[in-house]
């Protein structure tokens, strides 16, 4: 953890205005030399996306794309990147962030840009993260989705206002917001020495009332269903700069465990992308090894649950004997069981025999 | 706003304790004097919830309904009632909370009760809050949504650990979710003379960074959709003990007007609880009138947009002029639009004109 705080975010900040600007000169140089602009971008589609064993994530593979204004077919995506392209750094420069939605419905109050709906611009959004090797949040671009935080993390916040004033994140009771200003913020002094992930509201809510973060030293994470990416950011900080291992607890079915794949590993999604995921986060729970050995209430897979755990066990990132393991046991129990399943045995099992069995373990 | 704090929410947490004893009290007393014990509770079969005109909510008529532990097919409701109410009356003891999933899961845990799924279970805590007249809040019980709050009031917790602690809500600029320490705390001060409802979390952010909670004055709540019930006990609380007016600003399109009149007139659910709807409060916009006025991007209603505007139209509690014209009005639009739509006229438009007109209109 360092206290550099505010400077780090300035610094940021000025990098990706100034790939923004780098950008613009590229194709101003092109105009001025009189020739249609052009530039190139890795190419995201399926055949461009491979899994790296080494980085243990997706990554984008050598083929690149040309996105050329003189080809008729490129000339809409073209001008629509360069559109977005301004509109980050207007958002930039006027320090405001926006969501996916603001920055379609922006789109759509200019003259002459068009786009026919969100997906539209949510994948040009994306080919600037690619072009620029940067995610939309350094963009001031968020989704909507929110997690929550809590433990002893003090924070410093560096969005406008609020510059340099810090907050410790176990102020809050019900947890603190993952929102642009908690993403954005410096972390900058915590005693926790581990980070616990959990995928749903209840139980971390559960966890906060039990003081899970004092008696496992934990930061407690919230994720709320698949971690959006920018606390899958934290998740990969607090692991990285603050040396702290990450533990994950989902639910025992097939989306509890890409929940937890996606955190350690990525999506093919975010193949352009680095810095999200977190190799060494180890997912702890709950495993179809648990549901026997703690003989939880269950519910039966469905064909849905049956027919994703058939493609998990295809996949790359699902190549360990963990993975394997449970999977298998998955399909042969035929059942599932969820993270409250636990409170048949009392609402403090969880905290009082479970967890600590299982970070033993781990 | 007053400052007895911990004492009322003390005081709240006697009171609801010992409603559930003397609930016990009165089964112990008949079986005591050898007869099946049974109780009486409002019946909330579809035919027994009324729309009452002058308190402008759905409540329960005067049918009661007797639950006979005598009558065989009443013996298991009876049972798991009972049962809820021992689980309730633990919570509240050992001061813990609970989802209403794990309240399901923790009777599995349990040799002599059973519920099929956790809809019975759901119905059962509902039984409990029409026979006690209280919600299942004050019973420890919360849903798993969460929404959240932010501007200028300073609460005080009442929550375990947290005693006499207090927060003011502008302290985190992502917003302070909302959950059970939130929904128990008192409310000291506040220099805000409103309150602005949002569905949205996008637009809930975008007012936070326009400092829409100083320009307004107002304190600002995001409901995450349909806003549960502890976010709309808050938004009563804040309109009753401190007189604020509440203005509600949702999509405009049939949810979002429904969203509006759950907060003003409160849903068929909730027909037996009080102190969950605001009559006062006004649904501001996005109404079809603004489409047309403020020339917003739109989209094509759906069919089961169509159905559902035309159910409103019937439904008792969107008799009143505004309401009908705007439903006919989005049906002969046939269009729809949501909050960020005000995008198209740059991000602060909402705040520097459209939110100036319509709380000038309200």
């Amino acid at each position: 953890m360092s206290g550099k705080a505010v400077r780090e975010a300035d610094r940021q900040r000025e990098m990706t205005e100034l790939a923004l600007k780098q950008l613009g000169s590229l194709v101003y140089e092109q105009i001025r030399a009189r020739e249609f602009p052009w530039i190139m971008i890795q190419s995201r589609s399926t055949d461009n996306i491979i899994y790296d064993q080494e980085l243990k994530q997706y990554i984008l593979g050598d083929r690149l794309i040309r996105r050329h204004s003189r080809n008729i077919a490129h000339i809409r995506p073209f001008a629509q990147l360069i559109w977005t392209a301004w509109f980050s750094r207007e958002l930039l420069r006027h320090r405001k962030t926006s969501t996916l939605r603001e920055v379609y419905y922006s789109a759509r109050g200019q003259r002459d840009i068009e786009f026919k709906d969100q997906d539209e611009s949510d994948n040009i959004i994306t080919d600037l993260e690619t072009a620029l090797s940067r995610p939309r949040e350094d963009f001031n671009i968020y989704p909507e989705e929110r997690s929550a935080i809590f433990g002893d993390l003090t924070i410093e916040y560096t969005v406008p206002g609020y510059e340099g004033k810090r907050m410790n994140l176990t102020e809050h009771p019900d947890g603190v917001m993952i929102g642009p200003a908690l993403t954005s913020a410096e972390f900058i002094e915590t005693s926790a020495d581990k980070v616990l992930v959990i995928e749903k509201g209840a139980m971390f809510t559960r966890l906060v009332e039990e003081r899970a973060h004092e008696k496992f030293n934990a930061i407690l994470i919230h994720t709320a269903g698949q971690a959006p990416r920018s606390t899958r950011s934290i998740i990969q900080r607090l692991n990285q700069l603050g040396k702290m291992p990450v533990y994950i607890f989902t639910d025992g079915d097939p989306w509890g465990v890409h929940i937890a794949m996606v955190i350690i590993s990525g999506s093919a999604n975010a193949a352009h992308l680095r810095g999200l995921a977190t190799p060494d986060a180890k997912w702890i729970g709950v495993w179809a090894t648990d549901i026997v050995k703690y003989r939880l209430p269950t519910e039966k897979l469905t064909d849905m649950d049956i027919k994703r755990l058939k493609e998990l066990k295809k996949d790359p990132r699902y190549g360990g004997e963990l993975w394997q393991r449970e999977i298998d046991l998955f399909i042969k129990l035929g059942v599932k069981a969820e993270l409250e399943a636990f409170s048949r045995y009392g609402l403090t099992y969880i905290v009082d025999k479970y967890l600590p069995d299982k970070l033993e373990g781990a």
